[in-house]
């Protein structure tokens, strides 16, 4: 967030096994995998439901209203990346239509979260391109001032690093640090392994408070019942 | 609003009938025929386009960022019930997901309504279970502290009673004190008689100033017609 | 937006040939046309994702809580006019509903553009009247006071004068003054023209950087690229 | 919040006695002597800082951009009042100037409430009339339809019953039932007199974590410290 | 809001007799005045409490983070104006500071209003330089992209002409066409002559319910008195 | 901001004389030193006006409701410091009182910077103990979860590692990482410098298109003046 007018390179990526296999959990899970931990702020809805996908950050820095920076990202994409897009002052302008998807897509990108506007969101939901964005709009931008390209960015209230994972669907954002990818991922896994007969049992009529043995703290608590 | 750790095991429902008639109106008719009143801030939207109940209120209030008497309102459902979850303040964490949605769905709820965030919500939609929310979020809860069940609750704005009639549908969330259930479902046949004809004939052409009257009181009012 | 009490039956619409033409260019490609100027606050969202539309603007200025300037707007609603409602203080009651939506279909509007809250949105949607507002809401309006009809008002932060072009779209809602709407068509169809190409060139891999020739500004503002 | 044309004249008041002394402790401790409850929502803020007030209610139900319960509510008051006022829609508008200060104090109310705007607040401030507000607004409002004086309304968020006690200071505004009065002031003593003892030993140095006893709690909750 | 790259050297300012007498009434009698138009969004906040100004307005319109025209408004400042500065989309940058507000000084600005940021508000109070804003952000600008000066524009919700008078204090800012400066000034004359005799009958404990002779009407509506 | 549990007591803080240097140019001056970047979000507002620190950042992450941490942080504040709280979802409630503010100063402390609410603001602003916080709450917090102190955190949008440099004052808050903290002291010195002067021609009259020579740049970027 510190340092303008820089491009690195070279990130360290996720590998690409892990990063992708986050995809099936889902934000939740994985945020609730890494210890609640790792969300980004609610406001970032997907501009269509439905979607849900993981791959490894590159990050770009924009100022307000100028959006020069991200035809620079769009060089530094390899495929299974996801660009998060964050900006040095509160902005909802569109700063990303369907060209610079086309360009996003065509380098093998999956997907963009921006803490900003994006525009031509009918065309983005025909090409399948998702997007996690603050806003819609049809305000366009200008090209006037260097931002940077995969440094560490806050993006929606979350840090994030190039080469962390970013996981998203119709609950949020959630970014997992490069470190923690493979713990998540297996934490993650026994979440779910889990969850298949708790449903089952909860579908049948089992209540939450005997499966999981509420009751007892309950009443420790004080909890009193009333008839 | 103002009692902690206690749960109302009985409390007096609409009878069935009246509450189950009330869905068919829909919120702004219903809000209508209740004198403009009744209706939750419109911050709260369902998670998915085209459902409306209508049900009786079981009520759960709740502190920031802990959804354990979620699993003691369970409990209390009764087929033909709507949640109404309150918070002590405001917060947008995921109280709920696909786990509780099953296990209400298994006690017989029709709905949740909460003034806080909701998770899940592809897995929600695939299960029908409708939830009118202020917020979508990932963000896990904890289970720490004791809030109550079946006390009368600020949901959105307005007051709930355990048992009054909630009515939610695309355009928001209508509470019905149980007292005025019966009188409000028919002012709500009422209004909703009339509306045939009126929509028959403005389809025609016949405009609102005329088929209502209003040229006149328009006029007295001191309207000018400027050519 | 000082005007009280009073209707302008005479107004000059905007030839219909070019207001029609803009709705192919979407609200985008039209504000860019006018060089970044135009645009409604993105607060303004469609009801329903996918509508397109151009229009005339006839004008409505309500007060908070009051619609009986909708009955008056809607005689003087001809066929291919867009209603601009605008209100002189913040408000997201349902100013606009079903019965309103069939009399201003019947006299030919495309949509209403309202800086506030609308209602039976399920059917507005099936009626297919797109609307593009502040809020949904169920909350009834009264009438008491008068405001004024086809008077210049803000509308989400926009001036519109009886008679602009309205422009709206998923990604948001821009006027186009009378006076610049050839112009603005001419410039619209110019955009559009150079972006067939480049799609198709952002689609093969060529880079925007490129493309747009950014690498030598990009190096002269400073930009450093660090392996 | 639902019953509307109606005064109720006749109201149980805490007694005075009770409801004068809660204003020394402020709306913090009183909202923590009543279990963390009671609290309307933090965007009520105070006009001029530095006032700290109790009183009895007397509550106003008003409708968006509407006043005229206003005067209604001022003939209700007695002297220790505090108005609570209400609206059945979010608004902004200044539903309150010097004029209806002026009256309010000649008739012994203490302070306003108000879940909407107020105005004049240079003046007020010179009155020393204190007011608690969601905004202030040079907005002016009409006298067109009927709300209630002295029904149970939700105030920013919290359920006021007439007659229960307001506690207001730069805080915040604390909502105390009238039923609870007597206990929440004797807690509120409690937790006072312990202050100072502990407000000596942390000045000199000593530790909360030592003073309450955390560190094992927290060892147990797993807390490791890193050199 | 429509024309960019322009700067219009000749405006018709208000007469300054009529454009001074204005401050003398307030934000909140002028809008009355006005028949309750003109007011700028509630969220326009004075950096200070106490200042209370009228003048003639010059008007800049910028883009977001980009203050270059705030240097070219400076130059068509004349003794008597208040700077109104519109933003072509939301942003909350400090636009303005000390250097700036000593240059507006000079050059005879009584206030600024802007629908932005401002910062130096320490050394703006120190400076006695008055400022309505939306937001205080140190966040600093650029100077890369072209305006307009003395245009027509929306500065928070209202329509400003060149020339009008913009009357600003504790309550809020409001904007009075040129053409209804000399009747508004009128009106408020009348108001306010009104409203001493009406204060002291007030803090006689006279009520509004007798003085304004509303027991009637409120009758006639349906209030029913329940004791 | 992904690691929990955990208290660093060894942290690199910048230097003394280069931390409490920067107090003087304030966070405006600051924030362009280091090139327009480190600003918080500016919802973080000062609970009184005219305090202006910096010192050196002492972090720790909380959850929504809960400060059972800001214990843990008081141990490890140092005398110099300034203690800036981050909470893993948003919320208002008032973490932070007199009590704890006792304790800070006695540890040394010189502010809070907290992403969230904060109460008792009468009695810290006797204690002349400035707070800057997107809240004021009365709401009280409980102590049921660990999160970490010393960690790096995002605070109102901005990265803070611990020993980063904190300056704060009415226009917001800026953060200095600790390896550009010397960087960022000359380079605001020489910007102060400079204002002197600047500020006395434009006092005279001089205006700043011709002190900053920007005649020739706006002619180039088309600027038209029109008589």
């Amino acid at each position: 967030m510190y340092e303008l007018g820089v491009v690195y390179r070279n990130i360290n990526r996720t590998d690409a096994q892990t990063a992708d296999a986050l995809a099936a959990f889902g934000s939740a899970t994985v945020h609730e995998a890494m210890g609640r931990v790792g969300l980004m702020k609610p406001y970032m809805r997907p501009i269509y439901a439905g979607a849900q996908v993981s791959g490894t950050a590159v990050t770009v820095l924009l100022h307000p209203g100028d959006n020069w920076m991200m035809h620079v990202v769009a060089e530094q994409i390899r495929p299974g990346d996801i660009v998060v897009a964050a900006v040095t002052a509160d902005c909802t302008d569109g700063y990303f239509g369907d060209l610079l998807a086309t360009s996003f897509k065509a380098q093998g990108a999956r997907a963009l979260v921006i803490d900003a506007g994006v525009r031509d969101v009918k065309t983005l939901t025909e090409m399948d391109f998702p997007v996690w964005s603050k806003a819609v709009s049809a305000k366009g931008t200008i090209k006037a001032t260097l931002g940077s390209v995969n440094i560490p960015v806050v993006c929606a209230g979350m840090w994030v690093t190039p080469g962390d994972v970013i996981v998203a669907d119709d609950d949020g954002v959630v970014c997992v640090p490069r470190a923690k990818a493979a713990a998540t991922l297996e934490a993650a896994r026994k979440r779910e392994a889990n969850e298949t007969e708790k449903r089952a049992k909860l579908a049948s009529g089992v209540l939450g408070l005997d499966m999981y043995k509420m009751r007892e703290p309950l009443q420790q608590a004080g909890l009193r019942y009333i008839d």
